[in-house]
């Protein structure tokens, strides 16, 4: 094999990562929604490392088990049983390395007398981190669009 | 050429026809929305297999044709001339070979007396096959998220 | 290098470019929302080609500096202080060469007496053109999706 061969593939198999990485990171917080409005605790929590968290205003999620928990919550069971939608927008993600950053904006939809309400508007700033299973939410900071400062900071990579 | 470089470059079209499957049942479900929304009943059509089905509660369409046909119902083309959006999320997508399987959540929003309002919110599974012409959906299915166990059910690849 | 190698890394190298530009358009679109919802104005603007403009009904917007200005507005900054998301849905892009289009609907919620709203539902048609640093939008043009044909006809790329 010439050098130069060598070279183009190396080249194209950094790039291909690299477009991997981005869909991998896509697809991951495009199952979120889903997952939690079916009500599958354990999977929706296994999108985050080991160590990974999850704020949303003042409820402080420092554990995997703890966003399990907020999913077999009384008042997650609520959401699913009147009927929801977790609507999370395209992600915004940038990757380096082993670790990447996503931004996105949500509305939470309730069904609720026969009618479909946004019960909220939400910025997310992800941190994600790769581990040897893929792509993972090492942390979650989400707040809600109601005009603070603090939930248009979180819209910036 | 060497084995090594044969293998490598083997190996690259593969992780490669995987992103190009992702990207493509992406780009067809991103294009459900604006045909729908538009009018245009053969192209939406069009994004089913040749046998393909779309069942929605109790509405069973199960051609093309009959995809078509909902699309350019009085009932569809009351929505557009008054003005509707529907909103399909970010596709979750799982291909293997030449089948594939999605899920979104998605909002239908009608333009009434000056206001836009949340219609209904939606889960839907779909089926995908490799054709000739590309991949095409041979089967959706949706049910509102109302709290029933059954479109819960749906929100899983 | 033999030709038949030479041949097999040629095409990946164009079958890649395809779906690196398809991904870049789509994060181009994906950073709108959190853009504008996050008052970068400049930012939002320099999605734009120097010449770029975007038209949404009676306002004109000839050059990025007018995006600028309109993300600074009184009536905009009124939005984000009050709480607001532009939501767009996932683009369908299609590229050829160094040209592209993509097409996508979106809501605009507020929020207002602690409530969410959709405030307006839109079709939006975008050319994109590749420049030396990346794809940026040359036009962008966007019509309210209430009954009009003229929102309809921009839903096709």
């Amino acid at each position: 094999m010439t050098t130069d061969t060598d070279d183009r593939i190396t080249k194209i198999e950094q790039r291909l990562q690299y477009v991997e990485d981005q869909l991998a990171i896509t697809q991951l917080l495009a199952s979120y929604g889903p997952l939690v409005d079916a009500g599958r605790a354990d999977e929706a929590a296994a999108l985050w490392t080991e160590d990974g968290s999850y704020h949303v205003e003042r409820l402080a999620m420092r554990t995997p088990a703890h966003i399990a928990a907020m999913v077999r919550s009384e008042e997650h069971q609520s959401y699913l049983t009147g009927g929801s939608v977790h609507f999370l927008g395209p992600a915004w993600v940038q990757v380096e390395g082993d670790e990447a950053t996503a931004v996105c904006e949500s509305l939470m939809v309730l069904h609720r007398d026969g009618e479909y309400r946004i019960n909220r508007g939400t910025a997310s700033h992800f941190r994600l981190r790769r581990t040897a299973e893929g792509w993972r939410i090492s942390h979650r900071e989400s707040a809600l669009l109601d005009g603070s400062p603090r939930a248009r900071a979180l819209l910036a990579p």
